[in-house]
């Protein structure tokens, strides 16, 4: 079950809803959330457009990007490549993937398949590496850390290859302990990442931000024939500015982090066996097949993926909108 | 300028925050408003679906119900023919047109094109039609009559072509004076069809019709397929649920007709040049094109279409939001 | 029923059978054919390609050279618009028809359908204009006037528009009586444009022809995506060699018009009503219903469209195979 | 460089260029071919289809037969995963692929692919399977025994996953030592396959055969709006004719077969090292990088693909044009 709506964004949308707006995108609540990311990003030319929902938002972005030849490198766990219904394939593009490494790709990786490809000798019959997409936090709630960023991004900038990055749950990755990547580090060493709403505690909404002065031609316009251009924009930007405003968006990354490090440590503690180490708000235990209805009564869990013939691994998530008594229950009742 | 969102549904918002919700439709405001919706089309195995946008659904329902040799007939001015930035040729299929009587298609015409068709010797090589799409209000703003949307819906299974309704202004078209047409017949005559949510006063949405237990297979993952299905479905559901809850989505569009109907007599009265005549919320007037910067002082509109070189078509339009005061103030400024 | 290959293009291809080939077109026939090409266009820096089929090779020339929010202009009658079973659309854009005048466009109603565009303020949600569409001779077998193409190239380069020349019956086209219309003419005035093989006597086979060192780049992978790369291209390259040495392409045409012309005399003759007037080696004319079956006994025509509810328009063409006692033939059994 | 064409089938084109036929498939030997095939393979039911070329067969069979939300299961290693230039994805959908034993996919791992696609609780959000597609000789040469192919066969049976044999070098699999695959196999197991013509000597030319009554509605009009669609199909007509006349097709086979024989022996004899066993007219060796510029000078070999960083597998293949001289000329020169 999904959680409620964050309240400070309910507010914000009934405080402004004595107002009147363009249409498209084109209002000033758009204007101001797209100023308070550019700052925030401390990326004064970047050009941000909102989107709704994350399949949404990595198809457009990345059928603009693409010409019909090249296909997108990602992780073979990439969201992408497993769970949008083969929206980006849809569009005429092959997902290429690359081994996933807890969720993560790896640069050498990545330059050792592009190198590869131009030496094919049969490479004008393939499909071209056009631009490569990662996830931050990955489907497995892990992270890059800067340095592995930044080599990736050289490997990108070294052939060429549009860097994409997919932030559905940025915010709880920013929150992370320790870890050195912020908003700023994001957008310098990324062509375009998107900022997700969604599931940081928005009705719908994702910025998109094409960070290099790299906006595709006409990209309202292929939005819109995208199905994905919405009338009443303001909706969105209403929301990023409330929540780009008095750093909401990074106080909600942080308090999903502090349950969820709890959550990890009731987990430890009742001998629960985690599938990787995850440092944000998605955990993922391997729990007996068997078991899986008893603790579906006092749990609330999302079916991750098979792990063997006895044991599936599950996913279980903190957000923006878990309290200190869902944890303390929690705790009771595992 | 866009207006401000109907209040009660934003209230219906604020209400529903308490509670916790399944994702992506399955939730039970998704449910009640579908029963609702079912109840008001005495359609009771109808089958609804919550889309996010008129070019997005359009695009969504044409790609789900053609084969990829089939294409949509629809009139030359209808929406999926000018302003959806090609999205339906974006998946595949052609837009057939007939010929535009202010804003409707013929019956004849269309019994003609078919039946041409299959006569065409050369049939083999061209574009099958698929499908046929109406709108209701048409873009002009025009309504069929019952009669006409029957022989419509006649032709259409005489030629087993889904008829396919656009209702993204229906509830203007539904109160509208002297009609006969209402959502029982909208819902008999169509295969499906959708209700708008987003020009009715919603934030967003609009809910698909299938009306004949013929929604396509695993629809769900096709909407998800084109980038279509929102997580946080029940922002749609808790909206549609509101506005059939004690009439509001009826009385909202008898409002905006009341409101248009003066509107109408105000133009009248001053001496403008009506494009056609609009039974709804739109209305099509000429004007001069050197005086369009002095009215664009006193007043909203929109550019519809050239009508000469020296006159433009403008469309001012009344909707759920408009007030008495809106209207009176109108009068003085015209 | 279709004639025979052309004999030399037969002996042509079984004179090379000796030798061995690269594939892919990469061969030295395509090479040769490509150089004899490029002198008879007098456009020493084109590049050609090797493609099979008018409705592949619209598709192909046509997607490769538009972005995905762009559509391509085509009269109404354009074979992309009527007979291509969709195939563009296919592609994922429109054809956006300008009316047909026997076949032709004109260059003002092209002029001013791009310049409305660029003032229409909705222009953000239309298919924007990318390219323009037309076949000489038409799909009527009716010319363009030197002058009229070079108009029409003109508001091309005015707006950016690239102009591609559909050639599908080229040879025809050149040998008219009174055309100015060459070779050269054709590929100075556009910006890509094929040379039909396959109507031209040839089994298989047209030669695009990029003429302003503007071939998309990675072309050959755009064909094979696009399924249109042979194998054996070489097939195609030693038919086109063949055509461009000793004047045996335009030997052709000038055959088949001598041909048409005869033809011509022969329906006036007889009194046949034509559709229109065509100066090449279609020709159209108007015939009773009652009467075709009868007719059908006696004459190869093909049927082309429904005229009125008890006359067709039916199509009788002359080719590289007509011979003079076909034609004597016909003058004693019409 | 590829060889010449069969001189048979030349002869054959060259008898038949005194008729006159029908155009689009729809001639006298285009019949007969596929009447004779039918024959071949004791299969009275099938339909057939000529198209050209591989890309473009498996591009339009596979789109033809899926729906949108459908991807096609494929191994890691196959044509259509590796080089069609994202040929399928270019009709919107996804390739799912299976680990390559050898080239070959195992019955049970499809299987379980199908079984865990159906149990994962996320898979309304994922690509269906829609069919699978195998290739016989697999891209390596490879063969599947009759146990094998049954027994994915019957998966696909289980699952309601037509099955798609890829025949491009069919001939030469048919003819392999030991194999007990033959034609009336291949159809009694699939639901469509084809007959490559291009490999096996043909200018041009596959044959698709559909097995079970199952041939795609409009299926002529869905290769036409794929480009697919030649005009002259008896050019391919006339082939297939001859290829199943007096047993060319498996003569030719056997032909290939010999000198692959021979040539493996040679190859073991020299001391070349193996890439795999292959029992058909191709063969992969791995050889030293530092001498591929060497043996390039006596011998007309492929890249394959890397095998580490100072290895590459070359392909050597015979065909229907192997000479024995050619073959004694390799002992001498390797």
């Amino acid at each position: 079950m999904q959680k409620i709506f964050c309240p400070q964004l309910l507010q914000a949308l009934v405080d402004s809803n004595q107002e009147s707006f363009a249409g498209y995108g084109m209002d000033s609540y758009c204007a101001q959330a797209a100023e308070k990311i550019k700052e925030a990003c401390h990326c004064p030319e970047a050009e941000i457009f909102f989107l709704s929902g994350g399949t949404q938002t990595n198809q457009v972005v990345i059928d603009s990007l693409l010409t019909s030849y090249e296909g997108v490198i990602a992780a073979e766990t990439g969201h992408v490549s497993t769970h949008e219904a083969g929206a980006i394939e849809f569009t005429g593009h092959k997902v290429v993937t690359l081994p996933s490494h807890q969720g993560k790709i790896q640069a050498a990786e990545l330059a050792a398949y592009v190198d590869n490809f131009y030496h094919d000798g049969n490479h004008d019959h393939m499909v071209f590496p056009g631009m490569v997409y990662i996830s931050h936090p990955t489907e497995y709630g892990t992270l890059y850390t800067k340095e592995e960023l930044t080599v990736i991004s050289d490997v990108c900038r070294q052939y060429q290859l549009p860097l994409f990055i997919d932030g559905a749950r940025l915010g709880y990755g920013l929150a992370a302990k320790e870890t050195e990547v912020d908003l700023p580090t994001i957008a310098a060493l990324s062509d375009v990442f998107y900022i997700g709403g969604t599931k940081m505690g928005a009705f719908i909404g994702e910025a998109v931000v094409f960070t290099k002065q790299n906006t595709p031609k006409h990209f309202v316009t292929t939005v819109k024939q995208h199905g994905a251009l919405l009338a009443k924009g303001w909706l969105i930007g209403v929301q990023f500015d409330r929540f780009f405003t008095d750093n909401l968006y990074f106080e909600i990354g942080e308090h999903a982090i502090k349950m969820a490090e709890q959550l990890k440590d009731i987990l430890r503690e009742k001998g629960y066996r985690f599938y990787l180490e995850s440092p944000t708000n998605q955990q993922f235990i391997i729990i007996e097949n068997a078991k899986l209805a008893t603790l579906g009564e006092v749990l609330a869990y999302s079916f991750w993926e098979k792990y063997d013939d006895t044991h599936t691994v599950i996913r279980l998530a903190t957000s923006w909108s878990t309290t200190q008594e869902d944890i303390d229950k929690l705790r009771e009742v595992l």
